[in-house]
């Protein structure tokens, strides 16, 4: 039998609360550039101290052996879906994090204002990084001369800086289509391939809207990118019978949270806000995702100190949390943000189960090294939900 | 290619002897209410002790992440046999289990004598745990009066207490129904619904069966449940080319082992004469599964001093069968039943494979936190019976 049929029948609901932390990219190497130290060996975390001692501990894959997740693949696989199964366009998530609702058949795309020079070449693939303020007038005036294309009706949002989003909503579109944007400077706009309607659609889209921006310097061009259709994808609360919550400040994560049907709630910028949120968010939904970016970011970074910076803050807004008592606490990443890689890698992110049933691994701190010796294993990350469900009581027995 | 038959393929026979001893239940969590310790830890097992220094140790997921198996599922994975793909219902283990020889289509259901009322209400689902005596004459009776229904041959069979089961013979037939229980006592008896010709043969066996007890109290009702038909399964000779013989007391264990064709050694009830029949059927048989239940129930009560003398027990009793040196030694459980959970859980069981070529992983005792450290690491239990087939040297080179 299917697997997730199998899960699904023996899904149970009950009033259990379940928090789902997770410290993007907070996986790292212990190498001799970093003094064979990670930032999570080296951070002062007495709430992940207090955790550890009383959760079951591993390693989860994001996707495969060797394989280094982008964040939507990375996220999914926590939500539990097979991130081999379910792709999800960059495009799509962009949209979603900036709020759009998106339908069944919207196409959308990742845009953002270059720079051209008189003969149609890129000259600056971010138009200079104009302010949002600039991006949000010139998408007001795009929005207001291109609302149709056909039968398919076109949506433009701003976002930061130079970035907007474009859905095309109508009959027969589909993605995924490959980039206008050329990927370097000195090269003319590219022509999305793909899906025959939804690539004529978006040259006509470029024919029209490009010339109403022939005037305004220096965004006077845009390019798309990560064209690509909603995926359908079984909701959270269908699959869990959970009802969740999500709480990020980045627009992807957000995103990735609303595509499976999670509500977002609104957060500012802080750590701790979010934090503060999360167990306000307990107290009316079962599930609870919060986001916490900066580890990921100062992994980018090549920044050890940055990193462990980072996870001490996360560790200290964690307190709240903790004190809110969730039947089901996880703390992990979507995937390794190696200092020494200063990117993305395959490295398995550690993981940490706390309930009154998870037992104790007899572990002492929460760092890769020790995920390596815990009674979870080394284990895809697309079963931690799974792992959660039970750890809740919300899994029934199989067979007799 | 298929798993399966790629290992079919590696299979070779020699003089080999393998014993799988199964302490029901054996795993545990280490919880603030057991003093961060489980009971393997605080048992005196100097047998186990032994064993462990000469062993690979792992964790065994017994159906997958989460999922809590019934006694079912967990043996089948023991035995080797996936058991998400190979369902097999309660009625038709309970059968097998009491002796009965299930053929291709067979639908057994377990059955227990109830009391109902006068106007067909159930009062007691057990009828007062009648003697095993009543509940044998009141089966003659039974089976006396009612032999077919149409073309199908009714087999009826005395069990335990108030426990029978039944088993239709026919063409035609098949599982599962739902069952005639409704569970609970003031409902009156329930219809059993799935397949027609089925469902229909055990409402007529119902009409005709209850009115033979009408003046037999307090057992003048009874029950169905878990009405299945015999799954098709290979054979554990067929699959492993191993002659296997089964040494068990309680029928559940016996009718798996049955189930996929081992021999069934009867023993009374002492772990002692389970490990004396194991030495001497080793040396008939190839494969001896040893079933030891008192730790699975000290588990079932929550009872943590209980469960430590149970294992303390199993470990003196292991001495014989150590002492017999068997070529491939493994001890593990069907599934975790912890002691705070006073149930079956998910949490992968400790397994320990000794062999001339396991190797010693370097761990002093057989132990969950052990097993997380172990060569084996956390993997599925259907893997088990591969490894004791390797340890054998049971199975040739893949590829050149």
């Amino acid at each position: 039998m299917n697997h997730d049929q199998v899960y699904k029948n023996l899904t149970i609901a009950n009033n259990t609360k379940l928090a789902l932390v997770v410290l993007d990219g907070v996986g790292d190497i212990a190498t001799e550039s970093t003094g064979f130290h990670t930032p999570l060996e080296m951070a002062r975390t007495p709430n992940l101290d207090y955790l550890a001692k009383r959760s079951a501990m591993g390693r989860l894959i994001p996707v495969a052996p060797g394989i280094t997740p982008g964040s939507g693949p990375g996220h999914l696989a926590l939500f539990g879906y097979d991130p081999l199964e379910v792709e999800v366009g960059r495009g799509v998530i962009e949209a979603l994090g900036l709020g759009l609702e998106l339908k069944a058949g919207d196409v959308a795309a990742r845009a953002n204002f270059c720079t051209l020079d008189a003969q149609g070449i890129v000259t600056d693939r971010r138009a200079g990084r104009i302010d949002t303020s600039i991006c949000e007038k010139q998408v007001a005036l795009l929005q207001k001369k291109v609302k149709k294309i056909g039968d398919v009706q076109v949506i433009i949002k701003a976002g930061k800086g130079h970035r907007f989003v474009v859905v095309f909503r109508g009959p027969g579109l589909a993605g995924p289509l490959t980039n206008t944007d050329p990927g370097r400077e000195g090269l003319p706009i590219a022509v999305a391939t793909g899906h025959a309607k939804t690539a004529k659609v978006v040259a006509e889209f470029q024919q029209r809207a490009l010339p109403i921006l022939k005037d305004c310097q220096p965004a006077n061009g845009f390019l798309l990118r990560g064209i690509a259709h909603q995926p359908a994808i079984e909701s959270f609360h269908d699959r869990y019978g959970l009802k969740a919550a999500c709480i990020a400040i980045y627009p992807m994560y957000k995103g990735l949270a609303q595509l499976v049907g999670m509500t977002k709630i609104e957060v500012a910028h802080s750590l701790a806000e979010e934090f503060t949120m999360a167990v306000e968010a307990l107290k009316t939904y079962d599930f609870v995702f919060v986001h916490v970016k900066p580890t990921d970011a100062a992994g980018e970074d090549g920044n050890f100190e940055a990193k462990v910076a980072a996870i001490e803050e996360a560790d200290a807004a964690l307190a709240l949390l903790i004190a809110a008592k969730p039947d089901v606490l996880v703390v992990t990443g979507d995937h390794s943000t190696p200092v020494p890689v200063k990117g993305h890698s395959w490295h398995p992110q550690p993981v940490m189960i706390t309930s009154e049933i998870s037992g104790w691994d007899g572990l002492e701190r929460f760092t890769e090294r020790a995920g390596n010796l815990g009674s979870i294993g080394v284990m895809p990350a697309k079963y931690l939900l799974r792992l959660m469900q039970a750890h809740a009581r919300r899994l029934d027995k199989f067979g007799a």
